[in-house]
């Protein structure tokens, strides 16, 4: 016996629809409708019907075997058989994580293509992989972030069993895995929730669709969903985290935020696990209420990206300014990055026009990640150019040892490690023509207005550009990718074996900034990262005792109490 | 000398024109604009010319003389002599407010008008005034929720001049003033503040105008408007207190919230001048986050208004269901009310469609205030009808000592003490044609909604329609008037005499209630309030050794351990 539920509180009648047989569905409390089917064999495929409409897919699909535009298929997640019984999941706070797009990161752009190179991550050090957005959306390449398919995962990634095996390989690897997922709007293409429901609201806005209607009428089953599915990601699929896409997108103006809600639903189902299950916030709010507890008036979220660390990084060794690295390029900034989390606690933002942000006071870094590159910072490029194509080895070598040295959670983007010469672009593939037209446009537009010229910003709907952004794994061994990775399988095994690097209070961080020098060094208990960003060789006052374990330039060297760096150089000490 | 200062941070060029002579003004920074004049005469009329353009009023104008379409003028505010030096303030938590319509409380519609009839609410009792908004807007007649000049008592009230001399006789005789304020839009006429810069945004909505930019470029600005706007009519006008209109419109999602914000500034300013200052909410939002300090992760604002207690107690005791009263109506709510504060504390609302609201948990019930009738809930029904024409005398009575027994602090609506026999209908007075016509019959339509009549919804544009919700001071002395003043005089002295009432602690509370019997019982301490809702006399248990005090039937009698109560009728007893 399988058994069809769907919400949809203001339909007439409601039939599931078996590829031609329809199945009459009864209608229960709270505008849900049922039905019941002796035939419970797995993968059958379904529809629903609304008031004698066209078939749509089930909103809480678990399966779309053939893309947004096929049917629903059934799902019976008991059947998959699971090894990680060991597994009892991991602490964030002494995470390393890895961001990774599953159709670029292998050659065969599938979980299975991921699985099978789960060792390198291994080796790498990393703790935990989180994937861009799995849910199904249009076509078969995408960054993920227009799913309309939120509880199935990708076809063309290898659906609901192909996300098990991954994440049963992960666990058995010691890895956590993370799962990007977007709660506040839905793509573009193949969302039919409007026609179960009030899932969308115009009272806000957002940049790319309809706002989901959090806090209006009908909103209790609508939070309900997005909880739900939070919750099945952590329950059919094991997973360790979920990466809560743009948060501040979410406007829910009630009482209780559906932020608190679902961390406190979250909360509960850990402590029935037994398994610590995180939920990281995408903000740029800068606002501490996203992690901090509950009972201080706080949405009592794990941990929060903190895009403030990666612009001050990232522009401070880029010297770009342009777009919203306006506000940021002195080095000083980094070390308030490092010192304090929020460059922006309530200053001045030129970019934004106003006062930003709010500072961290007391939480511990340990509830923000630092990263110096991650999927949208490098594909919101015109041509996605990864950091290594941006600044010297040296420099690249020295944003490495401050992420990985750094109090807040360190976060890679798949490549990084190496200093991967491929781009990461963004790419399409939206099979409504004007739709797909409107996409190739309006990144051209974008651009323009940078001064790029049309035929030079990759088209994203052209399939060059989802295999130009494909991780080449055959240039690992060349040089100078090898010494890249060398480099942060040193850093990472120095921050696993150094409590102090992943100790969050700030009150023990140190950093010191010579601006006009360019030399930062962050000193954290025994261990200490020295670098030099000047045009010129420069000495830098380092702690005595402290021995010098990690150098990007063979001329670092001591002379008594200072430590000598060449140009762009970076070195880490430690104090045993 | 003069000096004449403007924010508009996008304009070219800047003048102030005094009626035909012009004025440049020099750019300085941030945006603002200023200029220099030597005659200083207070009353000086000036508009600014924003680049070459139309001369518009002052968009911090402290004075319209001639109303909104009218040059602003200038005002000097040490001019005034203040009589008020021995006033320190007043503690909310023990205060008794009466919501007052400037316009209507008199026959003579002023600021002066009220300030003749003030001695009236010193015999009554009452310890606080709250002032329907007083900022300038269209035309003569209006509730005060469409100011444009938002800085600017209405020149139809009294202008300036007028409103300190209120405030100073009210300060005489030992009254706060609070004054009703607008921060979540501006009115529909006579608003050019886009015209100066970013004051608005497209990103929100609200149901009356566009929502104000609290948290976008250009909003640190906004914010310091509507902040400097608070600060200024404790500062200028000695006012006690501001009630924030409709806070849930005001949306801001950025770190720092606009009413955090304000709340801390007000703060400051009441520890340098001395007194207590308050901020109360109005807020549909059940959201205790407005009332919890900020280190709680509240906004710190002093209280907020409990519109569950009043749809409690209106639809326990008129058993109206229309419109939000579908969600109350038990006389269970009203003990939840007394009880709880919020009878919506996460509980599924039908009106609403969704779980609403947030439980008060440990604050005090004096963060709340409860009322029987207000300004809206009397003038948005069609045609206005007061609480006294809705109900027996007896149940009046009932209602007048739950609000002025509860915890929470009571406020009464103008004439709510003598159950005046006038009603308090919606009137506006625009000037342009079309925006009057659009508001008549949006008002007639919005009202054939319930079944209405076009022709029995008063125009609110017809003059009649004001002069209709005047008071009339002369039905005083008539019965039942008399005696229903009489009952509310006697309910405010028990309040200011008994400690226990004004007691916010809410574990204290006691209510029982038999609803198929349809009684109820508060007791707080030493008081206890009996009433008998029921058709039929009823024998309601109560403390041994209590007294009546307050017996709104001739019939109530004790029986031993009981109270005889006759249909429709209410005791206080009080245990010496």
């Amino acid at each position: 016996m399988s058994r069809f539920t769907v919400w949809a509180p203001a339909c007439d009648s409601m039939e599931v629809d078996f590829e031609g047989t329809r199945l009459p569905m009864e209608r229960s409390a709270g505008g849900w409708w049922q039905a019941e089917r002796e035939d419970d064999t797995p993968g059958a495929r379904y529809r629903f019907v609304i008031d004698g409409g066209e078939p749509r897919p089930d909103p809480r699909s678990p399966w779309q075997p053939e893309g947004i535009d096929g049917p629903s298929a059934t799902v019976d997640h008991d059947a998959f058989t699971w090894h990680d019984g060991a597994w009892h999941g991991a602490r964030l706070a002494s995470a390393v994580l890895y961001e990774c797009h599953v159709g670029t990161f292998s050659p065969e752009g599938t979980f299975d293509g991921v699985a099978a190179r789960l060792d390198h991550l291994v080796d790498l050090g990393v703790t935990a992989v989180e994937l861009l957005p799995v849910a199904e959306g249009s076509g078969t390449r995408g960054w993920g972030y227009d799913g309309v398919a939120l509880w199935a995962p990708h076809h063309a990634y290898g659906g609901p069993d192909g996300l098990k095996r991954l994440v049963d390989a992960a666990h058995a690897r010691g890895l956590a895995v993370v799962l990007d997922v977007v709660y506040n709007h839905l793509g573009p293409a193949g969302n039919h929730l409007a026609e179960y429901g009030p899932y969308f609201t115009d009272r806000y806005r957002t940049p790319w669709g309809s706002a989901v209607n959090f806090d209006g009428a009908g909103s209790d089953e609508v939070r309900r969903f997005a909880i739900d599915n939070a919750l099945m990601w952590f329950e059919d699929y094991h997973a360790d985290g979920l990466r809560l896409d743009a948060v501040h997108a979410i406007v829910d103006e009630s009482a209780l935020h559906l932020l608190e809600e679902l961390a406190v639903a979250v909360d509960a189902r850990a402590d029935h696990l037994g398994r610590p299950l995180w939920l990281i916030a995408e903000s740029d709010r800068n606002d501490p209420r996203l992690v901090r507890s509950p009972e201080a008036g706080g949405y009592g979220l794990d941990a929060s990206w903190s895009d403030d660390f990666h612009h001050a990084l990232h522009s401070a060794l880029t010297g770009e300014r342009s777009g919203y690295y306006e506000d940021y390029g002195r080095l000083s900034q980094v070390a308030t990055a490092l010192r304090r989390v929020h460059v922006f606690g309530r200053d001045w933002s030129p970019f934004r026009q106003r006062h930003h942000g709010r500072p961290v006071g007391d939480l511990p870094a340990t509830r923000f990640l630092g990263y110096l590159q991650n999927h949208d910072q490098v594909g919101n490029r015109a041509v996605g150019e990864r950091s290594a194509a941006l600044m010297s080895l040296g420099r690249l070598k020295a944003a490495a040892a401050l992420v990985l040295c750094a109090p807040t959670v360190p976060m890679l983007f798949q490549g990084e490690e190496w200093g991967a010469s491929t781009p990461f672009q963004y790419f399409t593939d939206h099979r409504d023509p004007g739709l797909g037209r409107a996409v190739s446009e309006g990144r051209r537009r974008e651009f323009a207005a940078f001064g790029w010229s049309p035929d030079d910003v990759p088209d994203p709907q052209d399939p060059a550009t989802f295999e130009r952004s494909k991780l080449r794994w055959d240039e690992l061994d060349d040089e100078p990718h090898a010494s890249v990775l060398e480099w942060h399988r040193g850093l990472i095994a120095l921050r696993r074996h150094h409590g102090e690097l992943t100790d969050g209070r700030l009150g023990a961080v140190e950093v010191d900034v010579d601006e006009e020098c360019s030399w930062l060094r962050l000193r954290r208990a025994r261990v200490t990262v020295v670098t030099n960003l000047s045009p010129s060789a420069c000495d830098v006052g380092v702690p005595s005792g402290g021995e010098v374990v990690l150098a990007s330039d063979p001329a670092i060297a001591r002379t008594g109490a200072a430590l000598h760096l060449p140009p762009d150089s970076v070195a880490v000490l430690v104090r045993e």
